[in-house]
């Protein structure tokens, strides 16, 4: 839940003079996204979502973001589309702020995604592989294996807290991850934030995927890996073979796996744990217990760690 | 801001099953209303908003406000419609608490009312009054006259720390506000929170009047005394007559003031500040500070509490 920015009616109806989209019909802070504040805005052309930039966006990489959206839109992924206002830039400034319009997106985001979402998921992963194969901007992944040993730093004994012997395990991963992390592997455009509650489904079909400011360049098959751990685990770090497998087939669908990609599914899988794992230990120390924003739990991601250290092969992931 | 309850895909398609409304195409949590959770529901019959009625809201006051706001579409006046479920009550239970589907209402609120609004705003409250002129049920106002000093009572530091002295003062209100509050007035069903947020506007029309849960039996004239405080004040605590005589000319044009409810005019203003100034002053020290609902500032109501003191009579209210 994130309304931070708190935009008035007349602010509203300045920004909309910047578009040729007509009078604001209605406008609502949504509960969406929780790094930026997002408003649903309806106008006599349609509806649409005003996403303000808050501060741990970089404005450098809005640019990159805007074209990745704009050019899955362009190939009919279901990606909303940043809006250009009427001098063709879609990004806009509110109090301050970077601010853009992109279009809305109807569909449902499912809780406990099911073996057939699971499915769709995959597919459409892949989809959005291809779709980027020849987008050209590049930002490198600023929360992978360099930045963990950074954030784990100083917070041993918070990670003990957490579970006694955390730590210890935690240091065993990390060091295990920099020694094993693959050098070279099919790269490209990739989410690395795909979470059930970043798509939308409607009848059974993904009808949406948002959220793409945490995107970057990477190796494709840690999109899977970060896919995998959101989707594919039950309660306590239980990993659900079979909806790994639907996952990982029905990517396969699209774009075929190399075996070096496959080979290194084990590795990229721990990697994406523990960057949840990290990102919600230091979000959890950072938001004061009082406050609404109810922070992830770090346990979750633990556990699903004590489930990669002991996968052996492709095979144990469905690969 | 606010959306306490958290309910997933799975929960929502239970509730649908119970309405004649579809399947949901679109659900997301909405930052409007502080009491109670909301949330903007799309199907293939149209726009909702589901409220989840959060602790605050007694149980046994719901059907005097769903039976209000019936009451008010019936006759047409733009408030929002409770959908039955197909058992005919709009009632439902959500995660063990009472929920309720209303129709969706466009506009857009104003944040800094002009005079058109204002002269708008008066014409609905006279129409709000004239509509539920034969609505049957009844409910005490449990923040009226008896409630206040028992606010009051113990924060007389909190106060003073607010604005030295202003603890004094408050209790000299709290007196003369005992000596003369009116003994009988015409009354009847009164929305008591007309704030200019529980407005929509669209075209420079009222298009929309929402959150009857603080609705209750009362004076009429003190629901025009809530909305001279929110309507017609400046910064600071400065009074805009203009402001006030338009209020006030149009809601007469709809709806005539007798001489005592003209006369009563100045007290029920003091007594509608003060109920906003306690209400305020209690929710500021039950916020955390940290917290990121931002408690409204009890020092506006506590300086329109100023303008009142000095006001002598109808006129200075522009009545």
């Amino acid at each position: 839940m994130a309304v931070y920015t708190d935009i008035d009616d007349a602010t509203l109806s300045a920004l909309l003079t910047e578009y040729d989209l007509g009078p604001p019909l209605a406008f609502k802070g949504i509960a969406e996204g929780v790094e930026n504040s997002n408003f649903l805005l309806e106008t006599p052309r349609g509806r649409y979502i005003l996403t303000v930039f808050e501060k741990r966006a970089k404005k450098e990489d809005l640019p990159f973001f805007m074209g990745m959206m704009g050019h899955l839109a362009s190939k009919g992924f279901p990606a909303p589309l940043p809006v250009p206002a009427r001098d063709g830039n879609p990004l806009r400034t509110v109090h301050g702020k970077p601010a853009v319009i992109c279009t809305f997106l109807q569909g449902m985001s499912p809780r406990r995604p099911d073996i057939n979402q699971c499915r769709a998921l995959g597919q459409a992963l892949g989809r959005f592989h291809v779709s980027l194969s020849d987008f050209r901007l590049r930002r490198p992944n600023d929360l992978s294996l360099a930045s963990w040993p950074v954030m784990f730093a100083g917070r041993e004994a918070e990670a003990d807290a957490l579970s006694p012997g955390l730590s210890a395990l935690v240091q065993g991963d990390l060091d295990f991850l920099k020694a094993n992390w693959p050098k070279t592997l099919p790269g490209g455009a990739i989410h690395a934030d795909l979470f059930p509650d970043n798509t939308f489904f409607l009848d059974g079909k993904l009808s949406g995927v948002i959220d793409f400011y945490f995107a970057c360049s990477d190796f494709l098959a840690y999109d899977i890996a970060v896919c995998l751990n959101a989707w594919c685990f039950e309660r306590r770090g239980e990993y659900n073979l079979t909806k790994g497998r639907a996952l990982i087939s029905s990517y396969e669908t699209v774009r075929r796996l190399e075996p070096r990609e496959r080979t290194a599914l084990p590795v990229l899988a721990r990697g994406a744990a523990m960057r949840f794992f990290l990102t919600r230990l230091v979000d959890l120390v950072a938001t004061p217990k009082d406050a609404l924003v109810k922070p992830h739990n770090p346990l979750d991601y633990a556990e699903r760690l004590g489930f990669h250290r002991q996968a052996k092969s492709p095979e144990d992931y469905g690969a």
